[in-house]
This record gives structure tokens, C-alpha cells and sequence, in this order.
């Protein structure tokens, strides 16, 4: 059984051959919990476009399991024809959503397996679909571990404030800045968490506030604009959050709100942590200002909720994410341990051995 | 014409026999513009309860009418009925909201005229509406004023960011905080206005986004989180917010998200200005932990937009209001011009010019 809640975020069904990718649409929860099943490229690209499926390594996954899909769309004849296809697939799935890394990262990942020696079409379609779950598996360890080592940073009774969704339904499973609550939980550790809601599209409030409660882990839910207020107030101890793209000197992307609730946080001198796994690290990218920011259509703004809140026509400035700089967080929380302070040395030496272990096949996730 | 769409936020109908309250129902913009009478005191009431009318001025001058109708509710034969029915409106009226001093402060006003001589029930109520309607006259003044003084604050060119509404809609006309931006505006300034939506109930979004767009005069809306951003962005250079109670050091409760707002407006080093009138500061408290802030229905939070956005049953903080330290604030512009920097001994040196004009009857407003 999955631990976000009785479901699995998403998961292959049935073999190489004929499978697909199933996963819960996130758009209609809190009230309602549907699976979608995604047969075709289109289909997954379109769950991602529209947040379906959400949360950086969330998509990583979901993107590989598409890459499967995808790769065997002209037929398994030959192993040219599966790579072609395969190409073809990532190409398009990789212009879902620009900012979120895991997807790309992932995507990256499929084409080399694509590499890799095959006998028949089939064989490596085979070899495609252990990557994609490869990828699923390693995710769902990182995010145990990730909940480990961020457990430590807790106490009992602390308040603990998070943006966003960082949870199990953004990852494969657990979580990772939730992974941080929920393994904290599980050692008995009384915890009280405020969930911003999150606007425009209220993923704090129809998926955080959805998790924590299924766990029975106290939670208040409240609007954006009240995190000062909660802080100010002594509520809150530390701030978690997850992290779309991480550069090499530990500028994090993510969710929209994000910059402003760490200068909250700093204000309040409220420790700000990140959470996330080593694949949302973009050491390319030698800073966060050369992040893309996803711009997203102005009617979640003003027709968020099927009621029109705003004028006819008004102009809206609706960027999905925010960069958060280094100086302003305390410390990354990655499967590998703790990044603190923050710096480029750091993040480089903490990222080295998991790569190395990601690239060794002995690696056991 | 009003200043604010072609009608006006409130105005007396009639005389005061048989004359009503006709306010326009806030709680359905943007998209109708509808008017409501209200007949008796339990309709003020509600209005002011439910947010139809709303705006610490706004709300002072609708008391005032409201303290007409409910003095002639036991009839007009003898001044002393009168009194006491006005006694017992403005006390039911003062029950409505907690935050905003303007309300008390009208009921008072209200109170006082009441015990001036009359000789029958009816010279007195004549007299209560000649009060209310001076209520009303002095804040379209004081806004009017306001709007002069900020508007020096703004260059050509200038981005400004407003949090809630303060405009002709929160007040008899014109506004507050939005009276420097109309003023500027007019003044031939060139402008953009960044409009924070301002959860839970969107006054942002509903009302600033509307009066600007009447006017013409370029705004961008935005979610509440998303304020930083733009402040890093370079796009805005000055921030300016209404006031629901000013206490006598400086500090300002205001609209929930107000204080967060001011703390990131420090962060960039951008200046915060509070624009209200003299009505709106109370003496009586030394400092802003002493105003009582208005908890409001969860439901507006987890049901905001007529559709159920967070699970069932889930905890929820809905504070309507929070205090922002005078520290933060750069200046408070008053119809008597600006106070600044913003401490006790500029405040009471401000307020006494106004105090003493008010209390003379040659006062012409």
C-alpha cells in the first residue's frame, strides 16, 4: 500500500508490451479521488501540462514512464525503430514544463538506457520500462531518506509551516519536504503543521492539507498571505519546502510564494529548510537567475475556482515559481544528508557520492 | 457622479422620515453591480456583517445612516424616544464588526448629536441625518485630501503595489490609499498599479482591479504570494495600504497579509505608506497588540469560490486582520498631510489641527 493514502500518485500497470501509466488526477482532489489511465504520449503530456500530475519528482517519473509509452508507438520490429520513437517521445514530453529538472533529468536517463545493447525491440522496451521503474524505485528511497535525515531537525511540539505540495502526491511516494513531517510523526515526535494554500491553484490546501490529514497529523490550513501573521505569533518553528530546480550554488526554484515566505521566515528568524532529491539538482546552471520560470495562463487567477473573481480583461502576472536564494536557507535536506550553510563547495560535495552511486548498477534503492 | 463607477458606494435616499441606506453590494463585483436598500437596522447590519459594505471609512458612514434608521424605529413623537432607539441601534450596530475604529467612532459622533437639543422627535432625527450626512461629506473631503498629499510621493513611471481594497469603494468616495494613486493619476503621472488579490474574499481581485480599470489606469493583478517577486523584479517602488485602526504609536491594523506585505517591502528597501483619515487612528490604544483582530468563518477559506478547495473538516486560522509595527512603515498620509517618520509625538502633533477643526461647527468640509 502506498503511503500518500491507500493510492499510489502513479504507477505502471502490466507489462512492457502492452502497460500504461495510471495515475491519480490531482486536480480533483480534496473531493474527489480519481485514477486517470494515460495509453498514449499525448495523454501523459497533457497530465503534466495541466498538474494531473505534479511536484518535481513526481514528473520525473512520470515522464519516464511516458518515455516507455511513447517508445514503442511505432511498433517493436526493430531496436532503431524503439529508440527513434523513444527520442521522438522525450522531445515532446520534455516541453510540458520548463522548470521542474527531475523532468528533464529523467528524460535524460531514459535516452541513455535507450543506448544500451538490445537484441530485439521488444528486449528494449524491456530495458526501458526497468529504467522507468528504476527511477520510480530510487525516488521512493529518496524520499525515505530524505524524511530521515530531516526528521532530526524537529522536535516535539514544534510548529512547522510548508508552501506548496511537497508530499507524497509530488513524488513517487512520501514525500520530501512532507517526508520530513511524516518520518518526524512516526518516531512520536507531536507535531502541529500550517499548510499555506497555495494560490493560484490551492495544492496547499486541496493536497497538503489532504495528506497530513489522512495520516492524522494535525494541520491548519491557512491563506498565503496570513504566514507572517503565524510566525509573528510564535507558531512556527521551522519552514520546509520542496525545490523544483536547484543551481550549483543552491538558488532553489519552486513553487511561487516560496521567495516570500523565506524572507518571512529570515524576518522572524525562522530557520528555512529545502527538501529534495539529488535529481533536482541542476549543477549546469552555476546560479538560480538562469532557472526558466514557467508563466502559467491568467485564468487561474481570475477564473480560479469556475466563478470569475476579477474584471473582464484584466492584465495578470502569473509566474508558477520563484527563486529562492542560498543565503536566504538554512539548509537542503537530500537523500544524502543535510547541506549546510548552503554553498557551492557543499552542494558538490554532498551530490558526488550519489552520483556515483546512482551510477554503479549494484547500487541496491 | 461618484468618483468610484458612475454610482456611488452608499448614499441616503429620502429624508429622514422615511429615507433609506442604498449601498452597492460589494460581495458581487466584479461581476454585477448591484444596489441594495436597507430599511431597518438589521439590514445595516448585515451588510456591514457580511461585507457588502466594507472599508474602515466606508463602514463609519454607513453606521451613521444606519443610526438614523434605527432612531426613528419606536416612532417620532418625543426626542426621548428617538434617543433611546438610537441608543440601542448604534449599540447593535457596534456589535457588527470589531476591527475598524471608524465604526465606534461614527456610533459616537452619532451618540453626541443625539444629546444636542431638539424640541420634537422629528427636529432631532433631522438633526441625526444632518450628522450622518456631515460623517459622510467630511470623509469624502479627507480622502480627497489624502489624495493630494500622497500623490507628491509618486514619479512618472512608478510601480505601486495596494494590498485589499482602500479605494472609493471602502470609503464614502475616492479612497484612501488608492485617492494618491487617483490623485497622481490625474495629476497626468503616468502609472502601474500591481494589485495583491488578497485572499480569502478577493478584495483585490473584486474591487481594487475594478476601480482602477474604470479609471483607466493601468493594474496588474496578482495572488497575494507573488508580491515578493515583483518587489525583486525591480517593478515596484513604492507600496500603499489602507488602515482599519491606527493605534497612538503608529502601529496599523489593517487587512490580513498587510504586515507580511510591509516586511517584504523592507526586504527590498522599497517604502511602505499607510493612507487613512484622522478617523481612523485610536488614541485610546498606545499600541497595535491592544486592537482586537476579527476571526472570521472558516468556509470563506476552504469554500471560498462556491466549491469545496480543502479536505472536509480541516483546521483553519481566518484572522481578518494583522498589525503592522510603525517601524515598518515609512509615513502615514492623513488629510492633513504626512506623518513621517511615523512615531507618538508626530501622531498627536497631526491629529490635533483635525481634532480641533472637527469639534468647531464653522469647520467647512
Amino acid at each position: 500500500m502506498s503511503e500518500t493514502a491507500g493510492v499510489e500518485t502513479l504507477r505502471w500497470v502490466g507489462d512492457a508490451a502492452a502497460g500504461w501509466l495510471r495515475l491519480i488526477d490531482q486536480t480533483r482532489l480534496p473531493t474527489e479521488l480519481v485514477e486517470v489511465d494515460c495509453l498514449d504520449v499525448e495523454r501523459v503530456w497533457c497530465a503534466i501540462k495541466a498538474l494531473q500530475v505534479r511536484g518535481a519528482p513526481a514528473i520525473g517519473v512520470a515522464a519516464g514512464y511516458g518515455a516507455v509509452i511513447g517508445a514503442r508507438a511505432a511498433g517493436l520490429s526493430d531496436p532503431g525503430t524503439v529508440r527513434h520513437a523513444l527520442e521522438a517521445a522525450a522531445d515532446r514530453l520534455a516541453t510540458s514544463r520548463p522548470t521542474a529538472v527531475n523532468l528533464f533529468w529523467a528524460l535524460d536517463r531514459m535516452r541513455a538506457a535507450a543506448r544500451r545493447q538490445a537484441a530485439t525491440g521488444l528486449e528494449l522496451l524491456e530495458n526501458l520500462l526497468a529504467e522507468a521503474r528504476l527511477i520510480d524505485a530510487e525516488d521512493r528511497a529518496m524520499c525515505r531518506a530524505i524524511g530521515q535525515h530531516g526528521s532530526a531537525l524537529l522536535r516535539p511540539g514544534d510548529g512547522v509551516l510548508t508552501h506548496c505540495n511537497a508530499g507524497g502526491l509530488a513524488t513517487a511516494d512520501y514525500g520530501t519536504a512532507l517526508a520530513v513531517i511524516f518520518s518526524a510523526h512516526a518516531q512520536g515526535k507531536p507535531l502541529r503543521v500550517y499548510a499555506d494554500e497555495t494560490r493560484p491553484l490551492l495544492q496547499g490546501a486541496r493536497l497538503t492539507a489532504w495528506e497530513l490529514a489522512k495520516r492524522r497529523i494535525p494541520v491548519t490550513l491557512i491563506c498565503d498571505n496570513m504566514a507572517a501573521q503565524v510566525m509573528r505569533e510564535g507558531r512556527i518553528n521551522l519552514v520546509v519546502v520542496g525545490a523544483d530546480r536547484i543551481a550549483a550554488n543552491g538558488d532553489v526554484a519552486n513553487k511561487i510564494g516560496t521567495y516570500g515566505v523565506a524572507l518571512l521566515a529570515r524576518a522572524h528568524q525562522i530557520p528555512f529548510y529545502v527538501a529534495a532529491p539529488s535529481s533536482t539538482f541542476d549543477l549546469a546552471l552555476a546560479e538560480g537567475a538562469g532557472i526558466p520560470i514557467e508563466q502559467r495562463d491568467p485564468r487561474e487567477i481570475t477564473h480560479g475556482f469556475g466563478r470569475q473573481t476579477a474584471p473582464e480583461g484584466v492584465d495578470v502576472y502569473n509566474p508558477a515559481f520563484d527563486v529562492t536564494p542560498a543565503e536566504l536557507i538554512a539548509g537542503i535536506i537530500t537523500e544524502n544528508g543535510i547541506i549546510s550553510p548552503v554553498t557551492h563547495a557543499a552542494i558538490a560535495a554532498s551530490l558526488r557520492p550519489a552520483l556515483e552511486r546512482v551510477a554503479d548498477p549494484s547500487f541496491d534503492c
